[in-house]
């Protein structure tokens, strides 16, 4: 196999070894024998062991923190005496290494399990050892995906989900391939926001030997393995004019009639906002605060966030920038503002706005040093709240600000209640924002970390239109500005459709912002419309993006 | 304080002594110390220690299994001789018993902490064991809600989460009185579901001391302590009373106009019929099949299920019986279906149909063992499928009931987008049942297992109404019938609303029967849409509230 065919989802020209990420170690067969060298196998057991351990220590020294202390006792787990002595005695008796590790492994992990509570719980690491050594022992791909290379891989999956992805950048990443997923699933979504190129539903694909040269087509969905180098250049040519025609379109976001949709940046902190200008973001539409306040004993004091704030505040004089307020629990916890009590389910948590009721004074120093921060710019501040289910907590957001000296004050549509009560929110607050991703989980009771669960949070799925054409009616009934920063808004095609709902502007990563005003600017308002009620009224994803392609021309120009 | 006033929520009346659960047990204060005789302050310490510890040990023998391997766990950690001897070291000082025991912890936690890993998480046991042996030192309350009494007590507390009350029947709570929470929060609802009184919104009710009896009008709102004779006489013939009003409505359940809305019991097992029977349950509206499969290490057998679903089907010929497919994952895992893999929020998780979508073979003995017992039944037979949230889904779940041999098939509507896109589904399914419960969690993210946030998942937002109306008026264009099996089915007023948005049926727990069937009978259908109306108009769950209740008249007759 020289070539395998997937769908282009990410357009983009990608050139790296393939890292392959298996969801799962297969167990070694039990019947497994080495060939008769025992004291070589031995050897080869130790070894691996030994390299799990360190990798390990390793990846420990360089996280720090509470993982380090996890990480060096698996390490610690993997160097066990009485572990390497159940393996000697196994491959003594003539069992192959991968399977006397595995069967070693098997008599701690009953023992653990037996012993319940506590050490129960730890099965799941002890797995983990178990099946890093046996893949080093099979010649198989180290599950996980490395956060850092030497040159930019191609990662290749099964699937992705955002847990395997959390990590990754375009300095580490120099494609996506996986076997499953379609045009919408979060690989998809995730390429376009960090301009990697991607291709998915490529059946096969996870079968190709780790380290192959792989070139990845974003557009045309053709993965080349081990590639010439006039197959190179010619891909990369290819590639340079699409780039050229996106680059044609400039100027603020709208559509080919003229209507204004104007095109922002989400940014976690000033670090963003070199992309953000190169790629003609308007203004910011999303400012994640919470990366001022993670992996910290305190928060950060006054002049600190004031200094973070005025620095993107800034970088865009009459423009706008919105900033969600600190956004944190779930998976993403605080060191000084911990969730009250044990909580089985932290998406459906303490997290967000919530987090405030009882540490308002954290909320209040926020707003007062936003205030300061706006008051000797030339920007528009808006500030938005996080998880806001309704007008009481909307209110009370909005009695804040206004009380820190902030004179817009919105809130982030994230959970299904605010959407389907829109019109009574719009007249609370200045404008919303919608989180589509957030918005999804909920309104599909699907985990976004989960990768099983990927075809259901799919931004395309009628439901989340619905809700999404819910909240942007609701706002133009009080003439209130309905935005879009989920992942979604990144997505060219989908893009045309949300506006078609009525959404006001979009703001996602830097990198997608090109090819979503390219798209914009060849489809009017209407054909927008159109689409938008055509995907509506399909009762699947899969459907609604079929119908909504077919009422917007000319997208394969785009290579879309 | 003779006499405290709160918001009746649940009518009845309830006798029994103070069960006063605490949220958390109060730190004993740094500088306390004993009265000088070192050796009596000793005793008590370790007196504590080993009541806590044999306290712990009885629960772990009586609940067995796994539990019992970590109950026995924390009673070892109580005895711990290490800890009695700093405790001791700390007395001899002249430091009161309670705080020595909690200093003595504290070195243990930090250990712990210190860990990380394993051992890191194991505080919160810790925590616990500290926090019982508190309490018996200042004769606090021990944390939790004991499961067992010899007379059914009055559970007091500030608020009330489903997990605190997992374990709870009448047999054990003679009332619940609450210092917080309002007409439609858990605690009223549970109480309402279980048939047993309850007052809310009753401040100062934590402060009455452990043991004093206390009677509890549930209509009224009035909690006396330490009563008279008389009065308990004079409280339960008023509750007679009220009960005879209810007794006097009979037959099928029908509006005041005669339209009918059969009333239905939510059942576990064979066990629960004959409160079912008792309060004139026109069959089952839910019967969770849960029960059979949890605490195994395998399915049950064929034989078993069959046997299960007859003696269900068989006590309501003519009748209706809706079987619900097992519902595993999130709160409820099971020992032979294990999630796929570590899940950071299992309720967002692989959880009811969606489990089956690997393991179909359960689900397959499912559906043939209620197709064989519905061959020789008189009973109406309805499967339906939990946690679908699409018409890929629900089109599959409908063709393997059909392959079965089972006729009906329908499905929860727990799910935003389910309820969203009920018209989509009404084409696909037979009928639908909306779950309130899990609904309002999804809808609001906001866990229903955590108290903290007990004022989101109040069933009266109109967040909730508005989908709960989606759902009916989706049914409502196929021709399908939408009944309601949640929780909210369970409030009478509530009850009118549900059937104003066109739902078709109520299904709850039986004790709740009576009343809602006497207050349907007071009322016309077009009163219950005018109230349902009003309701969604309103933008506050209290304002809902209280808007409907003005449009129908009469309900303080039946204390209401």
């Amino acid at each position: 196999m020289d070539t395998l065919n997937g769908a282009g989802v990410s357009p983009g020209i990608g050139l790296g070894p393939a890292h392959v990420l298996l969801a799962e170690i297969p167990e070694p067969p039990p019947g497994a024998r080495h060939d008769g060298d025992a004291e070589a196998e031995k050897a080869r057991a130790y070894d691996a062991l030994e390299q799990v351990a360190a990798d390990l220590e390793a990846r420990g020294a360089k996280a720090g923190g509470e993982a380090q202390d996890v990480l060096e006792a698996q390490a610690m787990m993997a160097r066990d005496p009485g572990l390497a002595e159940s393996v000697a005695e196994l491959v003594g008796g003539g069992m192959a290494a991968a399977r006397a590790v595995y069967e070693a492994f098997a008599g701690y992990r009953e023992m653990l399990a037996g012993a319940g509570g506590y050490l129960a719980e730890r099965v799941a690491d002890l797995d983990d050892i178990r099946d890093r050594t046996i893949a080093v022992l099979s010649g198989l791909p180290m599950p996980g995906v490395p956060a850092a290379a030497d040159e930019p891989y191609v990662l290749i999956a099964r699937d992705l989900a955002p847990a395997d992805t959390a990590v990754l950048s375009r300095e580490v990443v120099a494609a996506f391939v996986t076997e499953e997923g379609g045009p919408t699933s979060h690989t998809a979504i995730l390429a376009r926001a960090l301009g990697v190129p991607a291709v998915v539903a490529c059946p096969g694909v996870t079968r190709i030997a780790p380290g192959t040269r792989v070139l990845v087509d974003g557009a045309s969905g053709v993965v080349r393995l081990s590639p010439g180098e006039d197959e190179i250049t010619t891909a990369r040519n290819a590639a340079a004019a699409r780039q050229a025609l996106l680059a044609a379109a400039t100027g603020p976001g709208r559509t080919a009639d003229g209507h204004l949709v104007p095109l922002l940046a989400n940014v976690g902190g000033p670090k963003d906002l070199e992309a953000a200008l190169a790629n003609g973001a308007e203004g910011v539409g999303l400012y994640r605060t919470e990366f001022l306040f993670l992996d910290r004993a305190e928060p950060p004091g006054a002049e600190e966030q004031e200094a973070a704030y005025r620095a993107v505040l800034n970088a865009f004089p009459g423009g706008r920038v919105v900033v969600r307020t600190l956004d944190a629990g779930a998976d993403k916890p605080l060191a000084f503002l911990p969730p009250p009590g044990e909580e089985p389910n932290p998406a459906l948590g303490e997290r967000g706005l919530r987090m405030f009721r009882v540490h308002q004074e954290v909320m209040s120093a926020q707003l007062g040093a936003l205030a300061r921060a706006a008051a000797g710019s030339r920007a528009k501040l808006q500030v938005m709240a996080p998880m806001v289910a309704g007008t009481t907590e909307a209110e009370w957001f909005v009695r804040a600000c206004h009380e820190a000296g902030l004179h817009e004050a919105g809130i982030m549509i994230e959970i299904p209640a605010a959407a389907l009560r829109a019109a009574d929110l719009a007249r609370v607050v200045d404008f919303f924002s919608i989180g589509t991703n957030d918005l999804a989980q909920y309104t599909f009771a699907a985990d976004r970390q989960l990768a099983s669960l990927a075809s259901l949070q799919d931004p395309w799925q009628p439901a989340l239109l619905d809700l999404v054409h819910l909240a942007a009616t609701g706002a133009r009934t009080q003439a209130k500005g309905c935005g879009v920063c989920g992942e979604a808004a990144a997505d060219p095609v989908l893009a045309c459709v949300l506006v078609g709902l009525g959404v006001t502007s979009l703001s996602m990563g830097a990198p997608a912002l090109p090819a979503v005003r390219a798209t914009l600017a060849r489809h009017t308002r209407e054909q927008c419309e159109v689409a938008a009620t055509a995907a509506r009224a399909a009762p699947t994803a899969q459907e609604a993006r079929a119908a909504a392609r077919a009422h917007l021309p000319g997208l394969s120009d785009l290579g879309l």
